[in-house]
């Protein structure tokens, strides 16, 4: 690199988190030219993240980028919420690109900058279901994915804490659920009597998942509440090596996800396959995701790249943030 | 009471848990003279329970009545797991009382006293279930409740950390449930992001439970990891009291256990008013039941007193230690 990239930068896009902050530089293509990442997210912050400690924040981390040169900036994630720098009402489904645009809240910092916060997504109801965050990355795996920007029916998985899966219908993010399998998982691990059977793993236990999976699938009728406990009755029982638990244990949580997105789609007459399918996120928690789909449902999922980046570049150039240049590319 | 109880005991009868130990001194007819308890549960006590901690414990709580009186002793719990005083061996699927009165195992007290541990229940298959204590209380209940020795299928909720659901068909225990709602309650409003959002109940919303059993009811496809999200976004969107959240989500776990057994009846061409129905167990925590059973299923669910009790005679009459008089009763 022999030119400095905030030459040709035209955008600075934010991902922030709970526990984390990435920055990244764009041109006015969308391409990434630089970016840095800080464990600063929003929970993590040592001043309240409303009364300067997202400021000090943005200003440690993009300090520079901007003392250089004015550059537009937008944010997605948790910096949205109560509980950061400015809340950002949410925008109700269905909704696609341009009203999360048009719902871009403003919040100036400490250097005389506006930053653009992302508003989250809410589908109301019975069940109300909200993200923040993820709506960016699924508008940026569909602009940036051929197959999914075409497709009729999307059906988009976002394992993690808690896992996201979105269903993209003619363009537009109808209604999503949300399933707190990694959470569920980490306190039965750390809390309850299912880990104190449990060793580490010395290494991954595919077979011992692909069991999990199996028995959320064949002998899950009782649901998740009941067959958690034979992590347990199995290693009493001498049939699971107690390095072994976790793994069954996090398959039969994935399994009992997947069945239930199963149930949801049979109920509407559909299968699997009759939505083109996507994973974003985390690549070893996205793997799992995968060789649970493949085992119990034969098929191969795409796993998603990028997701953040593309999504917080397309809302800024819809909401016209990178002017006449970026409205050009 | 104007003669000493011990005059005309039979029986020394231990209920001991994890977390508790209780004693009856029961005459030779089943009547129990007296009770104590303790909070020497095999989990906490101050020496390990098999050396030497439950010997303290026992001479402790019952060193008084033997010193009075050579009288046999039988205890159920888990007193007879690895972790208790010795290891009685799970007797298998089906069982009555038979098999576990030829299974109890002695050990010797330091007073030279045998302590005869009732052996737990085993279901094996790829499910496997344990309990220990609850078959005692099961046993309890069809000796001493006519309506359910009499029919060919009953079904028992014992509800708790751990709910046991048990079947029992011509007289036997034939297969059993064991769901970790009490548990997975607990962890969730204590070590997730579900009970942050909540504040204490001043009194019990019984319509905040009922409303989370409706939701597992009727909007529960997706399955418990998807619905307990809820309580979160609920009270997110303005629908549900920070301080009914946790009766909403108790009732949300509790619709999802009885959704599971709803699930494997219909399955196997039953429904619930084929069956027997008794709930037994901590009264507070059965009324919860009874009410989610009465709102979803039009049930009136009897409540069952005393069933550790009975169930402690009675195996210790069938396995002959209560001599010629218990024999004759």
């Amino acid at each position: 690199m022999d030119t400095d990239p905030i030459q040709s930068a035209a955008l600075i896009g934010l991902d922030w988190g709970t526990t984390s902050l990435r920055a990244y530089l764009f041109d006015g293509d969308g391409r990434v030219l630089a970016s840095r990442t800080s464990s600063m997210g929003v929970m993590r912050l040592p001043r309240p993240a409303d009364l300067g400690g997202c400021d000090d924040a943005f200003e440690k981390l993009c300090g520079d980028w901007l003392e250089a040169r004015a550059l537009p900036v937008i944010a997605a994630g948790m910096v949205g919420s109560v509980q950061g720098w400015k809340e950002a009402p949410y925008v109700r489904t269905p909704a696609d690109l341009a009203p999360l645009a048009r719902g871009l809240v403003p919040v100036r910092s400490g250097r005389g900058v506006d930053v653009h916060i992302v508003p989250g997504l809410l589908q109301d109801g019975a069940l109300p279901n909200v993200m923040r965050g993820e709506e960016t990355q699924v508008l940026g795996a569909l602009v940036s994915d051929d197959a999914l920007r075409r497709s009729p029916r999307a059906l988009l998985g976002l394992p993690g804490t808690h896992s996201k899966w979105v269903f993209v219908e003619g363009g537009q993010v109808t209604r999503f659920f949300t399933f707190m399998t990694g959470e569920v998982f980490g306190v039965l691990r750390e809390h309850t009597i299912l880990g104190r059977g449990m060793q580490p793993a010395d290494e991954p236990h595919d077979a011992a998942f692909l069991r999990g999976v199996d028995t959320a699938r064949h002998h899950g009728q009782a649901g998740v509440l009941a067959t958690i406990f034979s992590t347990r009755t199995l290693g009493l029982t001498g049939q699971l090596p107690a390095r072994e638990q976790a793994d069954y244990l996090s398959g039969l949580l994935i399994g009992h996800e997947l069945a239930g997105l199963s149930a949801v789609l049979s109920a509407e007459g559909f299968t699997w396959p009759d939505w083109t399918l996507g994973l974003i996120g985390d690549v070893s928690l996205c793997r799992r995701y995968r060789m649970a789909l493949a085992h119990a449902q034969g098929l191969d999922v795409p796993m998603l790249a990028q997701t953040t980046e593309h999504g917080l570049f397309h809302i800024a150039r819809e909401a016209g943030l990178l002017g006449a240049a970026g409205a050009l590319s």
